[in-house]
């Protein structure tokens, strides 16, 4: 088996930002794994958030290859043995599992979806509105909705919240899913969450601050609207200790290491009456074909980080509105744009 | 597709019992999926211990047409449509994964172990030695030892328990499982717990009647041996009610449904801090290959129940002593016997 890897640097159409911050540009890796003339694909979107960086990355994958082993269809020994190794890598363990996964597929000639025994890769995406002012926000919801967008997530957690609602209500009737990204306080939140219910959030993400877990029971209490963590969950263990705490929870696969840890979280949610979403960060479709290949498991697919995009390197997702789709084509069915 | 349907008479070399009883003959079902000229194969081992007969089975068996659909390929949704139409009767959905498994993997040229993504199904079983009389007791003792098997399972939970195990340790100084069946109250467990420290118990399995699973949590306390549950644990959401009262589960197929409800439980229990063993009831080798298929995930295999019986219908599995393995044949690689 060889490995190989480079950068890509990927540009926004707009400038993208949560409660935390934001920028228009983004560097990811993009692995290749060959073996018996078949090319298996995945892409690193490294996290800061989660002590994840280019340089970790590529230091994770210079260390890999005696823990993948020399087997590539057992793509759960080899995901165990890289999460022992290196478990606080998980962007370049989930790049791994993308590789695997499609290496696996392409050489059985079935595409990743099928390979897993489930149906065919389609669902609804949300059409994630960041952080911005009212002009702008006005701009880029005019838009998702020309782009035939008919679910929308966004960013708030700032000052200007109900203004940036108000505008998007205006011309918006369908279902909002309204993201804190960890911007408040124990104290300050179930007020701030009030305030937003004449909104009709179809959900609120991730309204504490990462270590405040704990307090997420007593907002789901409010009534306002599901809570659902995201930075606070990232691994199976995680879904594990917020039982009974919130509503659902966000994966993604930069968090949890991809297909074969998302399945497990998935089973332990599930088993817990909890409901699941599957997120992303912005990156190139290569990406956002894992998650895609197991959204018809998900209550709500966030998977809109390549069609934030001015350019996508990739090509291999269809979409038809608020619908992306992967089709018949081996692997995750994801190719480089001629 | 083409479901069809038998049953198969099985009868063991010796009377098998346990502490709620035992028989020398059972019956179970072979299933057949044909479709696009593969035979996808499972067997259905119903126990009436969990609502299931033989009868209920084919009932099952002639309802389950329009849930299975007809995409053979997707038997992760078919899988959780016979759960919702049939929870019951789990036995029967495991027949069906099975055969479902089986159709994909020969239809794809490969083992149902690398179709899942795990490496070769390889694993070392124990040997079960049923309640008998002493003599018996004795005799297949060193019927195990000759034969090679150099881990056992001892049923317990009758009155003259310690003299079995006495006569065990003559004899046999390895891993010694012991299974009470459900055999004791509350009151008296802690007791007859500590009545066979002496005989180094590798694990105690299900002390309590089934509906006493809280307090399993006692019983670890006393630090005699790791505490598991089979009775007291069916299906996913019983590993979750589980959390922190026992040290492992025995997980069988005719409990859960199959390999897909077997593989959310392991995801369970390890997010847990769990340990896991994989279980079976007296059937034949095509009962016994879809759990073996999955062994590597877990820490004990009490995958016997073929090794038990006089003459047995099918063949594929091979032993080495105490160890059991499935090959490089497609599907599930079990055929009837010649």
């Amino acid at each position: 088996m060889e490995l190989s890897w480079r950068r890509q640097r990927l540009t926004t159409r707009h400038r993208f930002a949560t409660s935390q911050g934001g920028s228009d540009e983004r560097e990811t890796i993009v692995v290749r794994l060959e073996h018996e003339g078949v090319c298996g694909l995945g892409e690193i979107v490294p996290s800061q958030l989660y002590g994840q960086t280019l340089e970790s990355s590529e230091s994770a994958l210079r260390r890999a290859g005696p823990m993948i082993g020399d087997d590539p269809y057992a793509i759960g020994p080899a995901v165990d043995r890289l999460i022992e190794g290196m478990d606080d890598q998980r962007a370049a363990i989930a790049g791994f599992d993308s590789a695997l996964h499609d290496w696996v597929a392409k050489r059985w000639g079935v595409p990743v979806w099928r390979l897993l025994g489930l149906s065919p890769a389609r669902t609804r995406t949300t059409f994630t509105i960041g952080v911005a002012e009212p002009d702008e926000i006005r701009t880029k919801v005019r838009e998702a909705l020309a782009d035939g967008y008919d679910a929308l997530k966004v960013k708030i957690g700032v000052e200007h919240d109900r203004e940036t609602l108000a505008i998007i209500r205006e011309v918006f009737d369908g279902p909002l899913l309204m993201d804190a990204n960890a911007a408040w306080e124990p104290g300050q939140a179930a007020e701030r969450i009030r305030g937003v219910a004449e909104f009709r959030p179809a959900l609120i993400e991730q309204p504490l601050r990462r270590e405040y877990w704990r307090d997420n029971a007593a907002l789901r209490e409010l009534g306002v609207a599901p809570i659902f963590v995201d930075e606070s969950c990232e691994r199976p263990a995680d879904v594990v200790r917020l039982r009974g705490l919130v509503d659902g929870i966000n994966i993604k696969f930069n968090k949890c290491g991809g297909i074969r840890e998302a399945l497990r979280m998935i089973a332990i949610a599930r088993a817990q009456g909890m409901r699941v979403m599957l997120g992303c960060f912005v990156s190139s479709s290569l990406a956002i074909a894992p998650p895609l290949a197991i959204a018809t498991l998900a209550d709500f697919a966030d998977l809109d980080g390549h069609l934030l995009l001015r350019e996508d390197p990739f090509e291999g997702i269809a979409r038809d509105g608020g619908a992306i789709a992967l089709g018949e084509a081996p692997g995750l069915g994801i190719r480089e744009r001629a």
